[in-house]
């Protein structure tokens, strides 16, 4: 349990780009043994071509400039390979050095030729958020992708490409990155409803009896998970914001449209982000209500049992004195009607908690 | 009570449409199995006539191009209906797709020949508030309405078109327009005036002896009420701010002067809502302290009654040792002088505790 | 007491405007009986005549177009007087609305040839806020008023009118709207005032030995004045703001000047309701450490007691067991050693909660 | 103490000017008593005269026209002589009311022939924080500058037009206002620098054994004593902002870099101020630990206390009992083998409480 | 221990610098005696020399203006040194006075020929977060540093600079100040992933049996802490982004898309700050819940002690007494009656408590 709480800060360690070379490209991210896997599509309205490697030479042979070109990359730690690319497609250094900067946050440059766009996917990963980077470079008749890992994220978009479902073929890379970005925003629903669901139970087990003892750490993990989330979510709002209002050729009016119903999706994810967080905040003031009120019954019990026993057991004591002269001690019914006084103390005290309401 | 705190989170589910292709139209609602129906009002300055109807079909044939037609349709999950309505006014895929999509947050979008409004009507059922999804498309003789199921907000509208009441049936699809989100808003009166009557219950039932059991669970509900409420009206604030600025020829000049007075009403519901939400906020601080105040009466009590006996026991106790030799025993009215000492003992404590104002 | 709370949520129910045909007028406020009281003043820099009547048909034959006419209407449930004054004065329809309608909020709007302007007066009645909605009507040389009762904060402008004192007589219309603001404004001066010696009172309550019992809830009520000052007060200096930055051939030149420092005195009570807002809001913490530190003097009581006596209580037990064979009990001075004994212990016990503070 | 809390909101009572002609002189300070007293300075880069006077008709004679004159009064109390200064300068009487009116807070205004400029110094007098409003008049070659008492936060800029020391003789009247400014604001650093100390010196007795009993009212203290000094530093940051960025030939531009250096000073100072209101706020939390911290020191006291002698008193109770036949009362070693098992007990006990680590 | 909270607060006294003439130099850091070192490094493509001295005069002889020179100044109380500095690359006396104010917040400052950048170097001493005042003045070909100690921050730059490594050497004076700039933030991130770990293990120890006494301390610690960071950030960051908007010839085209890459780190390290202080803010919430579960636990154990023994207690005080008749004493089992009694009273209590759940 006590590894937990470091899920908020788990973040790839700074420490290894410090003191380098701008442009230096490093990889920083927590998937340095995965393979770095390269797979070329082209298409267009009427063909659909796919080809996987593990070689960027290989690939280069594959990519036809008729047609529009989607390169993806899983695998960010073999620097050599996206180094290739970089050269083959013009890339500036410092992009090359985002790319594989998994700590980058999401951004929007816009360069000669291309767009360059920083992006988050998060997914469920053992009942816990991850959060992979992912890079795009737009160009006039290609699209370049950079993953940390193969996920499965892009499988429906890759489908609509080889079933010429929808209108996926017939438009140009503009759509591709849409239909990309939105198969990542559409992702981060499934995220936030769960998140939802959470925090639902969490609230629900602070109004039963017993709350499990590890609220505290719940509540501290979902804040810091919102925190994470939002950290992803809202500069991409930011990005997606700009990529509606850029004027550049490079995006074409029929695909404005859709960056628009993108931008409406992703500023409903962020609104839920800020409920979910004003609910989790609050969560912690309805446990220290829920630990006070329990406080309160103990108290009560205490304070019960302790006033009425304890001027009973004072009673009991005096006539357990040893004083010789004691009158009351040589009364025939003395004992009997000490206990019908202690029964009537009793029933007072009773009656008293009883009008406090504390019974 | 354990199912009241869903309601804040209650929305519909986002999986739904997760990884479809965009411009698919899903209705994400829950009220799936309503029937949809289409009611077709034409009117002008000197007619009126309204048809109602399960077929677009039948619908259209109805439709009478000189006049200002209103097509209403209630129930969303007959999704062929609706696209057929969509292919005759050449509606947007993505527009249609936000129609039936009831998870869509309050926008308004400018299109060559019409405006597209989408709206949360808000109204009490059960005594819980429902949040109801409605779209708009404004043309320049003709207003189609979306609503999830056949609510009554809008009756009063109709009425007025049918008795000529008012200026409404002299005036443009704006008009009409205006009428409607006049309806829907004017109904968030009622909803917040509801707010404010349960707030100030709760508060003053915090002020009298014995709150509720469930105090933190319906602080908890009203918090998320409001967050709901919050969620629908601050959207449609600034949908109807630009509705306000808006240069558009479908918004007659007359009729931005009734937009600028909607515009009032909703930036006066927004006030109400952050006044309420910050007292709903200090509510919890309230409790906090009401409890606070009770454990420490009842500190009070077990101090008193503990500090009183607690020495008399002891007292009590040294009179009933069995020493061989213990002077006190003996003197013919020891139990007496006892008992006096302990009854001074039990005033001093009592007048130690008035004057540290605890009794 | 329970019904002081109400105070933050007194407002006029907005209940009775919903539904109705927009520019309906409507009075929504609580004064329905007070009779509508109409009165004309004529001035100019040499002359003043006051006319006072219950008729609008009255009043208009009393109005002199070349000189300045201040038309004040005390009392808005007379609806019919109203509308034939606005008639008169060919006031929008949507205008007649907000001069009723008391729940309308501080708001400044430019008409072809007047301004609107909405406000509110706060002053004390039985010790507490009142709120009173303001309309005024600016023109080229009349100015209308608009209040819900007859109140005595335009008296001092009534003064200086009559005996010519200051520059009011030989100024404008826009002048005259300006000495009025500036009455309502001061008066605000008055409110905070008293507010801040409330929280001054309070505040010192909270130090003396035994707070009140109400605390909490005059607290509760502070929060809540304060927040209805704020509505009251906020709208208002952004109306003012608006005024200064006018162009707008109603207000003079010479008038500007004076509008700033108007625009100065309505920010300045803006800043100090933050600063008195920030203040009750920390009251409530500061009770609460107040109670946390009764509670713990309570608690230091009872364990003081306790800790002492129940050890001692023990041992006066052990002596009271009827073993057959305690040599203690023969021993000639057991009785007095084992006073000495006990003597001994409570003096210990003392030093122990001297040396940790708890004396 | 109790009178303390009023340091906040000491401030002067606005009950004095409401319902005044706009543009009267009101003095609402606190020192009515003191005399006003006039101070002529006149200097240029070869000469340095001054002049003191009580009278504003000998220190006009003073004047010399071709030098700067730095003319400063002390006062407000002395309405007249003001008002002949307003008169020979030829001030707007909106600017004489508010140079005597101490409430008004910190701004800048440009007039025609003159920059007017309200400021607050603040100072440190017998430990409490005041506040004294200043006010300045620039035009081209005069400066007026109105204090309420006579300050000694000028003496060092007198000092070096006296000796001629910097560049101040060589320059025009705005470095004259610099300078003045700058001491000023120089002075904000000592009163925050004190402020740090307090907090500090607070902090630190927070983490001793016993704290003060009055932290809670100096923690109030500081709070008003920091929104205090914001609401004099903050609006004279928006005045330094706007004299910056003002194009007027007042300011000449080699005044320009030293009113930017003036800039980063005040921003520097507002900057501290908000770490500090944190600081502060977070005090209230960390006593509140402190308390809560104490009270289970103190309960764990009772607790063991309690736990390990009531069962042990129960013992001795059992058998102090009067049962006629109980055996272990007639064993020889009975007793001795008691005390063998109450020790045990009392041993377990502690044993039981070091395992839970509450001793 | 009590040393510790004045980390915070520890900044430059400004006393020493009140009430001085604008421009006067004054050192108020904490590094008196630290010795003024000069180094001048002359390099281009080709050539690289490096010449280190204590005096400026020897150090301008080494000045080449055909090469890009960099001065670095370690130590800034000689101020003699500096202003000889100053007078050589022709300074502004303002600038002067900032490059030893060591209390001057991160700012930038286009002048004519060089521009101004004051920043802020952090990094790790003894355990605690040290501050040190750094100035860099770029020109057309030189750029001038300021230190207050000889730090390792831009070794590696030198490094590079000394073997050519990657494009520094190519480049102009404003890469260079790219390159330090970027040294500096880079810095930043170890700083801030040590903050990071501090409060993961400040976060865990709460969540164990037993925190440490001086959490609170520690908390309290970490904000001052993460207040001093955010101190010199937030103003960098601002100057970042001035830096990458300007439109100075002083900085290449070339070198902006790095700038803009600074930028983006920066922008980084805010977010973390700010998440961050979120987490920390929590950390005191969860320390009271902490407290007050543990208060529930030592009140749990007494109410359950006491709940069980003094109802027992009482019943053998009963049988203590010394009543003449009491008929029970005398009953052959009476004793051992009892004895079963107070048993099934014992596991009643206990099962009572099971069934509530404190057990």
């Amino acid at each position: 349990m006590a590894l937990k709480p470091k899920s908020l800060l788990r973040r790839p360690k700074n420490t290894k780009t410090v003191n380098q070379i701008p442009g230096t490209m490093t990889y920083v991210g927590r998937k340095e043994t995965a393979r770095t896997r390269l797979e070329v599509i082209d298409y267009n309205q009427d063909s659909y071509e796919r080809f996987s490697s593990t070689s960027t030479e290989d690939a280069f042979k594959f990519v036809d400039e008729d047609k529009i070109t989607w390169f993806n990359i899983d695998g960010l730690s073999n620097i050599e390979e996206i180094q290739k690319l970089g050269e083959y497609y013009e890339l500036h250094h410092l992009i090359m050095e985002d790319i594989v900067n998994t700590g980058q946050r999401p951004k929007i440059e816009e360069h000669q030729d291309y767009l360059f766009i920083v992006a988050k996917m998060l997914y469920y990963r053992n009942g816990n958020i991850e959060n992979e980077h992912i890079s795009m470079i737009v160009g006039k008749n290609y699209l370049l992708t950079f993953q940390e890992s193969d996920g499965d994220v892009f499988d429906p978009v890759r489908e609509r490409l080889e079933t010429a479902k929808g209108r996926i073929r017939g438009r140009s890379a503009d759509y591709l990155m849409f239909a990309l970005l939105d198969a990542i925003i559409d992702n981060y629903f499934l995220v936030i409803d769960d998140m939802s669901d959470r925090i639902e139970t969490l609230e629900a087990s602070l109004f039963i009896d017993k709350p499990k003892d590890n609220v505290t750490q719940e509540i501290q993990e979902l804040k810091s998970t919102i925190l994470r989330i939002r950290r992803s979510v809202f500069p991409l709002r930011e990005v997606v914001g700009r990529l509606e209002k850029m004027e550049n050729e490079l995006i074409k009016s029929s695909t404005v449209s859709y960056i628009r119903d993108l931008h409406d999706h992703i500023v409903q994810i962020s609104e839920n982000i800020e409920i979910y967080r004003e609910m989790i905040w609050g969560l912690m003031d309805l446990y220290m209500t829920t630990i006070s009120n329990k406080m309160n019954e103990v108290m009560k019990v205490l304070t019960i049992m302790a006033s009425i026993f304890i001027p009973l057991t004072f009673i009991a004591g005096i006539y357990g004195m040893n004083f010789e002269y004691m009158p009351e001690l040589e009364w025939k019914y003395g004992y009997f009607v000490l206990w019908g006084i202690m029964i009537i103390i009793f029933f007072l005290m009773l009656y008293y908690f009883k009008r406090k309401k504390w019974l």
